[in-house]
């Protein structure tokens, strides 16, 4: 087959992904979008933040394979050729890293790591008090493969642990609660929420500042997902507040998070540089290429995106 | 039974163990070194960081019982009397709250969470590349109750674990080596180290110039036990030439830390307040009461302290 990579990276991105996708499907033919040649017989495209329009006239294109997990900057392209399958990125290797992202966040506001950190800062030596996991709930919103693995590995360390989503979905050993009626008291009912839904336009902004005000005061607000998710003016104000006690946010509306902006400098926010989860070259070649060879025979294509529901 | 709470407490610590013991033991008769009378009538002592000598003179003593993990400063105390059943505390929430701070500390190392953390106060976005847990190795020196713990639980989220003390012992799940000779191999393997041991007078200092140049290039360690188990000048060292990459330390030579001491405003030093792992009155109160109740009725104590190994 012929497969495009259209994708948006640096040097170092290119030398780390293609040779692992060229292992991965050995004896395909790869183009860029920076070789010449006929578009007319790609049949696979996949992609990294395509720019826009990149995927369109490809007349023969029959799968469109994100390396990414969020497709929201994807289906904002409106070339985008319509009935296309296009197949998210569910690695596994990214699953975990997540987890280890949230249960860190978790560890760290449940035990005042933070603040023993900022205490550093004045030498000073003021051991606090200590709960134990159990007394303490974590709201996990947003019940993908990500949201699901965090979960899990978030009650194993002996936490409460709800987990939420729009629609009903199960997760061995955890509570489930779904849809926006049962969000409050979700809300209202953690001491730490961490935020792993899709961005689409029915979550677009839900942190804002009716959603802070129904948290528990001083809870941990956690958003690895997508910085759209939140209202950032009404964070800071909920910070001020303090009924948001401390946040980590690893992504924001604008990335890299702009010089000067609030968030860099405040005691009660831990900036990461979306570096929450990583695909990892190795894995998620072998997941697209999974779907290549499932397309090559004709079998069922996995991790399809509904792009009603958008993602 | 009549009850020597022998504990340098403050009024908060007091408020928070004197109910919790008298729940736990109902009908027994407690007193304080503070309170008069005689101290012919004392059957247990109930320890806290005793002032030397406090338990001499007392001919009916038939168990010391310490509230804390580590039995070291008790067994310094040159007035102790001979043949008395002394018990280390073994408190489940403490052993949680001990893996939890391992837990916290392998994922920060491993994430290169520190090191964002200090970008954040430079406002730089710079995101690192990311290792899965399973390419990365970590040492858990100690395996009595908090490090078999520990291993267990850092286990649990993928990491390779090395466990390691002076005798053999059997941990599920967990490679296991023994004895000084297993010790170097044990430290070049490790990416991460934690210290969980005994303080004796064979692991006293075990960790100097010799040891740290036994560990791989970069590696993280972490000191969760006695901070006399560290050569501090010799740990400094290392960090200074990058063999050690960063350093957690929650114990010190000096505690509280000295002001001007230079891990508190080391780079590569996370430093906390000895409060890895505090015990939980509740849970050790009925943890203590058990051993009351097994004396009383002639049963056999538990967690005794061998004194010619000491602990």
């Amino acid at each position: 087959m012929s497969i495009l990579l259209a994708c948006s990276f640096d040097a170092d991105d290119w030398a780390l992904w293609r040779p692992a996708l060229e292992a991965a499907l050995p004896g395909e033919r790869f183009v860029t979008q920076a070789d010449d040649g006929p578009r007319e017989a790609i049949d696979v495209a996949i992609v990294a933040n395509p720019p826009p329009g990149s995927l369109a006239g490809l007349p023969r294109l029959a799968l469109i394979q994100s390396l990414w997990a969020g497709v929201d900057r994807l289906l904002d392209d409106t070339s985008l050729p319509a009935g296309v399958p296009i197949a998210r990125m569910v690695d596994p290797a990214m699953n975990a890293a997540m987890a280890e992202t949230a249960l860190w966040a978790v560890l760290s506001l449940h035990r005042g790591f933070f603040r023993y950190q900022a205490l550093q800062r004045e030498a000073r030596w003021a051991p606090h008090g200590q709960r134990r996991a159990d007394e303490l709930s974590v709201a996990v919103l947003g019940l993908g493969e990500m949201g699901a693995t965090a979960a899990r590995r978030i009650a194993a360390m002996g936490y409460r642990v709800i987990g939420w989503s729009r629609n009903p979905r199960a997760v061995d050993g955890i509570e489930v609660r779904a849809g926006f009626g049962a969000l409050p008291d979700v809300l209202g009912a953690a001491d730490v929420v961490i935020n792993l839904l899709p961005l689409t336009d029915a979550t677009r902004g839900l942190f804002n500042a009716a959603r802070f005000a129904l948290m528990r005061p001083r809870a941990g607000f956690v958003n690895l997902a997508r910085g759209a998710h939140v209202v950032e003016a009404d964070l800071l104000a909920a910070l001020e507040t303090g009924r948001i006690g401390h946040a980590v946010l690893d992504v924001f509306r604008r990335e890299p998070l702009p010089h000067g902006h609030a968030f860099w400098a405040h005691p009660h926010v831990t900036v990461l540089p979306h570096a929450a989860a990583q695909t990892d070259p190795r894995s998620a070649a072998e997941v697209a290429a999974a779907n290549v060879r499932a397309l090559r025979i004709g079998a069922a294509l996995s991790h399809l995106v509904d792009r009603s529901r958008g993602y």
